[in-house]
């Protein structure tokens, strides 16, 4: 089984957009304001919509796509605490009943009403709701809800803590993952998002939040951001600080996806960051778009860069494509197991 | 001939150091101003001090050094413009000094009195000084000087243009490099630094920069932050926004130096960065110290990674070691000449 664990819902009916426009118009004029947070949209108006998602499942040969809301949707900076809540439970609806329509392509992973300044804590009923009404398997986590302007506290700081627990307390994984940015100097998906990522491995070499948290996962998305490229200058950094190496101090919390794309970059990445370290992924459809002429193949069809790395041993392919992501998202690998798949057995007794 | 490009001077004495502990001071209390700019540091004090970058340059193999303030020292955003200015004038000349004083080790980069919120024209009598009165071959440009909270305009923004505009006329290259963070988000050398090198590319790509500046020169330096990683990234955006290949949009007047600290970081980028934009620089004494356990050898010793990639030939490493350096730094160029090293014909006729 190829389980994609990166993919946003960015084929969203018009009826969702109609509706942020009329909740962010709603504060300037509140005659503007959306009468009903029923949007009319139908089961098929929502199978129809991820027919992209679908046919790139099948041309590319993934079977799983581990799906959330728009990340560039989330928008926390964006209105008011309140109209974040409402955002945030539709958007997660939709992908609700997307994966319980076609429960063999899409397994589901929430957004969080997380608003600049507000307590990590107003999250926690709508983390709870997802997993046990929605059923979805992990969450994206913003670091900075301030869109750009970084203006709370690292992802270190006891400000993060409540959400935490919940995490660990509910076997969820977080991947790291900004939205959009209002900051003129970072371009969202060119600047602000692998930003995000070095920065976020990087606090958590400063400090030592698996002591604390043992069980806590995170994924870092787009390949670690600058991680796996500087991993000399970050094993430099760690060894300043008198850290432990990065194998004990992080690696057992943290992992990178593969959407890079390249080869080369794939390569390096598979050379210098630990195989069980490294989930498939592609963030289709897709912050990049478009077809690369040095190769003739779509930039983000990632499989084809993991298909090629020829120091991968048939082991290494399964933990890459199957095994970490049922180990690091462990309702993935339940729901998968109920539904017939075990996974590999040497996989399953190291969990 | 091997020329470092990158390296700071951060084994200042004291004399330097507690000056600006009293300037600084003094905006809080002005009975502790600095009662003289004039510091007593004699030309002994000056030798004695540089020669940790004198041993390695003669135990690794370099001839050079592109020599620079403390990037952490800059610290533009500390204290006001006026502070700003004596001790940017201060750091300069002992930066002037040395090279007077080791002129076959040493070259001039200067730093320049940038200060948030201000216009970037009052640091043009600073630039013309360092060029005109100290030799120098290049500036370092503080893409935020804020220090981390990229308040101000992104570099394709009309507000840096006056400081494009002298630098063509002087014919002198920037580093684009910030300096310490006062984010608590951004550790400075494992977060801002890579940051900003991934920033300010994306920015180059998003504008059209080069087109009215066809002759500027941008060194990002850190091998370009995340760039070289995520290159198809990078290539796949410019597409997507309609610009064109980046070998024509940026690749004339952007160049990366090789302050990667491990072996397959270089090898990457020597893989997907045309040779003719890399330059070699080792950015010591460091943002990385310390003996990598993996190798036996020190992080930050740059040349032996370049060294050990098979892929280059004898031309590649001309132009990585001595060639790109002097085609990117015309006056370092002239002032070698002068000194009666010629540089490579070939390399000589196309510059």
């Amino acid at each position: 089984m190829i389980i994609d664990i990166h993919g946003h819902y960015t084929t969203e009916p018009q009826q969702l957009l109609t509706f942020r426009d009329k909740q962010l118009a709603g504060l300037a004029d509140a005659m503007r304001k959306p009468a009903t947070t029923d949007l009319g949209i139908t089961d098929d108006d929502l199978v129809k919509s991820v027919q992209p998602q679908l046919k790139y499942q099948r041309d590319r040969g993934s079977d799983l796509t581990i799906f959330s809301p728009r990340a560039a949707g989330m928008a926390h900076h964006v209105g008011t605490e309140e109209t974040g809540i409402v955002w945030t439970r539709l958007s997660n609806d939709l992908i609700g009943r997307i994966c319980r329509l076609l429960p063999d392509n899409f397994v589901g992973v929430g957004q969080l009403p997380q608003h600049p300044g507000k307590p990590i804590q107003n999250c926690i009923p709508e983390l709870e709701r997802i997993v046990n009404e929605l059923g979805f398997v992990g969450v994206n986590l913003n670091p900075d809800p301030s869109g750009g302007h970084w203006s709370g506290p690292p992802l270190i700081d006891r400000y993060w803590y409540p959400i935490y627990e919940k995490l660990v307390e509910l076997e969820l994984p977080a991947m790291i993952h900004v939205t959009s940015s209002c900051n003129a100097n970072f371009h969202y998906t060119g600047a602000h998002y692998i930003n995000a990522d070095t920065t976020a491995f990087m606090q958590l070499i400063q400090g030592n939040l698996f002591k604390d948290f043992p069980t806590l996962k995170f994924v870092i998305p787009h390949g670690g951001g600058a991680v796996p490229f500087h991993w000399g200058r970050y094993r430099g950094l760690a060894q300043e600080m008198k850290k432990p190496l990065l194998s004990e101090h992080l690696l057992k919390n943290v992992f990178f996806d593969t959407c890079v794309y390249h080869l080369p970059g794939i390569e390096l990445m598979a050379r210098v960051v630990p195989i069980d370290n490294i989930l498939f992924a592609s963030e289709m459809l897709g912050a990049v778009k478009g077809i690369d002429p040095e190769t003739g193949h779509h930039y983000d069809d990632t499989k084809r860069y993991v298909d090629q790395v020829k120091s991968l041993s048939e082991g290494d392919r399964y933990k890459i494509f199957e095994g970490n992501a049922r180990r690091v998202y462990p309702r993935l690998d339940r729901l998968l197991a109920k539904r017939g798949h075990p996974g590999k057995q040497q996989q399953k007794e190291r969990v």
